[in-house]
């Protein structure tokens, strides 16, 4: 199994934006961008924080379950955060374009002030009788875009 | 926001385990690992996928939501293979410790024949009057043990 694992971390986000706050309106926003990376959506959960003691509203958090594997987004609207990852194998395909796409529709909805990027190249070692086949193949940075 | 992000991809599971081909075993495993870390489960969701076409099994794709952020698990029985990322943020305690027992908790039960390991601080960049306050602060590596 190899893959790649993209995440973005937003700041300066609407903090009154209905999918800051909105378990469905950040379900909607999600699937939506799933569809135009044409990624597979399996499943998906979103969950809505109480308001904190303070009144400070509580966030979301929610993950779409891919064929490719998982996005997964967490909200914190009392700062104007959020944090997003996609994880996609390459099992049957590449689909690091798809993921890239993913992402780049969210932070397009999100419209942050600033943003950052990493990503990952990910990949389960080989194994035979034991022994690892591809011990170097593991875990290379990837070139990803910062800001 | 500043969180850390942790991944593990494990090679030469037990390909006929029930936690790699039952979403119920898979769940189990997971919520019980959570439970040793310490960490807060909020909500969680497995998939079964069904068997190729060739008749082998298909595997499971789930995540565990946590108050800390999540847990996600994807098992590919065919080739032993299963990945993990556990991402917690650090908003009211530093729950850095509890994510490596919950990888750690998980590693240990599925007993991998072999496991690359990584993990990242992330950090959503400071915003004032739109610019970053820390720029510098963001995406660092952070020290993860290898097999």
């Amino acid at each position: 199994m190899e893959g790649l694992h993209l995440t973005a971390d937003l700041s300066g986000c609407e903090q009154r934006a209905p999918w800051m706050l909105e378990p469905a309106a950040l379900r909607r926003l999600c699937l939506e961008a799933v569809e135009t990376s044409r990624l597979t959506a399996v499943a998906e959960l979103f969950h809505g924080f109480a308001a904190a003691p303070d009144g400070s509203p509580g966030g979301v958090t929610g993950v779409v379950l891919l064929a490719e594997s998982h996005l997964a987004v967490h909200t914190w609207p009392e700062s104007g955060v959020v944090t997003l990852d996609a994880f996609v194998c390459n099992h049957s395909a590449d689909n690091s374009e798809r993921a890239e796409v993913l992402v780049t529709a969210l932070l397009s909805a999100m419209a942050p002030l600033a943003v950052t990027r990493q990503g990952w190249r990910r990949r389960a070692a080989g194994v035979q009788d034991g022994t690892r086949t591809n011990p170097d193949e593991s875990g290379r940075m990837v070139n990803c875009s910062g800001e």
